[in-house]
């Protein structure tokens, strides 16, 4: 039986590179196509060696396809996806364009007016963990951005079962991938290298769509959340660790309540097969190249805070194996499709 | 006119060395001897082949000298010092073992009754910048915990001038010589490389520095704080970033109190030589190799939340520069003499 | 039908977390057993958190098995598989111990009498290009060493083909792995990170193996080798740089000799699942996690010099990789079964 | 008594920050002015935060000054110091634009013809080594490249006492500050991170240098060099490996040769304040930061070939502190002012 096709817009930046590994050896789809700006008329093995395998030419355009992802730059991703869309193509889209449903925060956050904002409604935010049914018969699907797949996943069973006080503080570490392939002193290797700092202490992009979807999770107020960014030297990987006072009488105190509160993560994450409650406070390179996140809840007892370490592979469960989960969720495949691998450790 | 004999206690850890490094140009101090356990009998440059141009054979035990750094563990340390401190030596503890005023706390966070309980209280925090006329006449000073050195900076403004709730947390990323020189599967690179992690999550050791210096800062119950340590892939540097909630009314609103709060901040450290509060967020390469702390307050608008960030050259401010500068007060010496090195960047 | 049981003794070093890590995923084989000496007891995923998805607890000796892949140092490695042989397991050896055909290398290099001296001569070196048929139906297969893997293979065109005099130099560049997961000062973070040196200048245990598979190719005298190691601060990768003086009248001169290069290698390789004949040079990262051996011959035309550069990963094509390689051979299975994946990269 | 003024031009590359660097705390000079082309008209210490103690504003062109340090690339370099050697300033230029003797070299090598050609045979080659009384009286002084500072030295004993064949190999190892500071695919963090690579497989400009100064050693013909450079994921740092065969009857057989090798560098090094030829191989690390080259001389005993290990740190004696060190030179200071820094280890 013929496979799928689907097709990668962009394949030239991190996310689409990451992408076509991935799918190359999915055995329900087949890539199509990819397509690329600057790149286009290369064979891909030219413009990326590593991805010699896959034999393609990088294409201006998109070609037909039942499904293609967009890994283009915010913007530019919904000015390619409408008019693939209007011709049935289901999209995938790893950019911001339809994360949020408030038209306005495009402005305020994103410093352009939304060209589609009516499909903002439509679009299902991508993380299968809080909306699978959706996604599975959804036209468009937004990717969470790298730092709220994980920092939602983090906080989502504290937050729905109201064991926090709307009180949150999200400081992230990121790898350096997370700034993408485009050039920047900040990137530049030896300006980053043995360094570590905090970045967009005046808000970042990523704020919103935590704020959004962890209040979607509870009645009430949205949390006030402080998200504080991280650069730290290595290439993959996110670890968030989240604080947020405990509401007085819901978890029993000490040790047992360190108890209930893992129990409430198991269960609440029971048949993910993606999310992982760890016994011991896991490590990005747990993570490296898989599709894994890993999260690790604990209450600091001496303040009564709840600590949620989450980190998982910004490229991967950050971004081009959270897209092909939705794509099989699209698909009707089983969810794990093509996913499977091991961490390469270390 | 002879300069002032100096010593070090174990140089052969990465605060020993360290302390080599910076002594060895100092111009008002003569290294006079070095100890070492295992490496005893060995010429300096042998041992740590970077340090080649000082001409000293490592000792099993110490010599003559006004002054001695001790750069032991924790517990052989307080056990080599009051030897030397019966001698007359004066001594600058790289170790925890003066740190704590409480003798309880080496029983309930170190494992071991303390040898010498009445010497906490002669002992001096050294900290220049909260306890600089005590160090001068100290007889024995306990150099702060990496951790603590630049956390306690980063919050001391922000809590004697109470502008914030006693509810802080402290996220800390720190190189891995913090671990120093010890074999460990924690520290072996194929392990550590590419890789971040929170770890003691059940309590680090150099909270209870950061309670007691904190709550000397200002009358009322101690601050709650949550202390979460990480380790990222880089050698040397620490980045903390604290947060705590604004006391209303403290500070103006918006940006007026964004320059209020840079303006309380530079009040505080006016004059200081080796903390600097800078203009955009500090970056720990930044400090690479030399003595300074930087520190970057603001405030999350969204939040009236205040965060601080602050960062250090863990083996320099947080170890062996912090107790140089230490032994200058001490020795009644101009407080910056060899440690005017600019950082090594990139 | 079932599949074939196999299993790994010694999984908890680089090269059999590795293994682990590729058989899992075997589509033809099933990971039947794990032993490990301290970790004996242990779940695979409690000593080994990456490896949490394979359901197997640690033992403390091998199970049945139809082949077993030995992980263990030398002199260790033979004494657990002589048994494992007479209970006719075949074994794919990862160690040294039979790598090399004079058993009084054993005393020369490795400082012990070999137990098995008979075996030697029985056993197949794993070079798959060079050695495919005798690996077939091997009973025991001598894994190569990172090193030799891909120094062997850069060489093995212009030796067999008598291009090069039989004097050459082999620079090759590790990553961290290569060292192994037993603690070391010289595999300590801070130690080696931002470091790169040459070490076994002296003469290191994988020269022997370069010189007799080189030698086998081509009648004569066995070439004059010299090989210098280097460890740089990254995990996984080896890089070598080989260099030898043409010989006279074999290749044209200028552009057109590059071209008759080329083609000699690509000849020789021709229908090599895992050798590439690369166009531009290769960097270590392009087989991240991967089986691949990438080689880019060229001519220094100003020396009329060869000039290779070949690498690798050093756990994959470099050990684990090509043991599953040898492995499939010796079952009959396609040779790239389980070995297919693209690298991860960046 | 008033100290010597000097300039900077082009402060804002990895060679002139670190200039500002070294000059800074330089007892004798002043460093009166710096040059910045994007950046002119900014505080030192905003464009580059770790320069903040040095209160300079960046100037669009060069100020009066007795001598200036030239760090723009090349062809810029050699405009921009023609009219300040006119003004009678002295000019120690980091670029290569007055390292070769032959004006040819420029078209073959860099692609364009030199501007000044007269003045290439009364440039001195900055390394004082081999040149220093010319330098002390020099007008321009061509510092050497990263690359041949290192190979130069290593290999300048043997090649001047004729222990060796005029066949040489010299395998570089490079930190990615060598490529600089202007952005590119190829210094980008995640593309470089965790990689190594060979590169300029068709010839790097730093060969005709090391042909150069080594043929000037010895009489005969120039020495055929292979030079090959790679570059290692590390900031700071050149490891060279070079090879050569050599010569029989000059050194005894076995280790009674190691030892004639080893006093013969010794000799040829002797009263040398940088260079020190070390007893075990040598670590890019021992020299972060500091002005040594390393030299470790040896014997493959097994193939007659002399293998020489050196090491620098590619911004200090590789670059600007090489250029102090002939400033002293031309000054007549104590050549090793401002230089006596410890390197900063780990």
């Amino acid at each position: 039986m013929a496979r799928t096709k689907v097709g990668i817009i962009n394949v030239t930046g991190y996310a689409g590179l990451e992408l076509a590994r991935l799918l190359h050896p999915h055995p329900e789809v087949e890539l199509a196509w990819v397509t690329g700006r600057s790149a286009a008329g290369q064979k891909l093995g030219e413009a990326l060696p590593h991805l010699a395998d896959i034999e393609l030419t990088i294409q201006a355009e998109p070609g037909p396809a039942e499904l293609a992802f967009s890994a283009l730059p915010h913007k530019s991703s919904a000015e390619a996806i409408l008019p693939l869309l209007e011709e049935g193509i289901r999209v995938v889209d790893l950019s911001a364009d339809f994360r949020l449903k408030d038209p306005s925060a495009y402005e305020t956050w994103y410093d352009f007016a939304h060209p589609a904002p009516a499909l903002l409604e439509k679009a299902v935010y991508g993380l299968p963990e809080l909306h699978r049914p959706q996604i599975g018969s959804a036209r468009l699907v937004a990717n969470p951005g790298c730092y709220p797949a994980g920092a939602i996943l983090a906080l989502a069973p504290a937050v729905r079962e109201g064991i926090i006080a709307p009180d949150i503080i999200v400081d992230s570490k990121s790898g350096v991938s997370g700034a993408g392939r485009t050039l920047s002193l900040a990137t530049h290797f030896s300006e980053v290298n043995e360094n570590t700092l905090a970045y967009a202490l005046e808000g970042h992009r990523h704020l919103p769509e935590m704020v959004q979807e962890l209040a979607g999770l509870r009645t009430g107020p949205p949390p006030q959340i402080t998200f504080l960014p991280h650069l730290v030297p290595m290439t993959r990987g996110i670890l968030s660790s989240c604080y947020a006072p405990l509401v007085a009488g819901k978890l029993a105190g000490g040790e047992k309540g360190q108890q209930e509160l893992k129990q409430l993560y198991r269960d609440f994450f029971k048949g993910e097969p993606f999310v992982r409650v760890v016994e011991q406070p896991p490590q990005t390179k747990q993570t490296w190249g898989n599709n894994l996140c890993l999260i690790y809840p604990t209450i600091d007892l001496r303040t009564d805070r709840l600590v949620v370490i989450g980190c998982l592979d910004n490229l991967v469960k950050g971004a081009a194996g959270q897209a092909i989960q939705n794509m099989n969720l699209m698909l009707g495949l089983p969810e794990t499709t093509g996913l499977e691998a091991i961490a390469v450790y270390p």
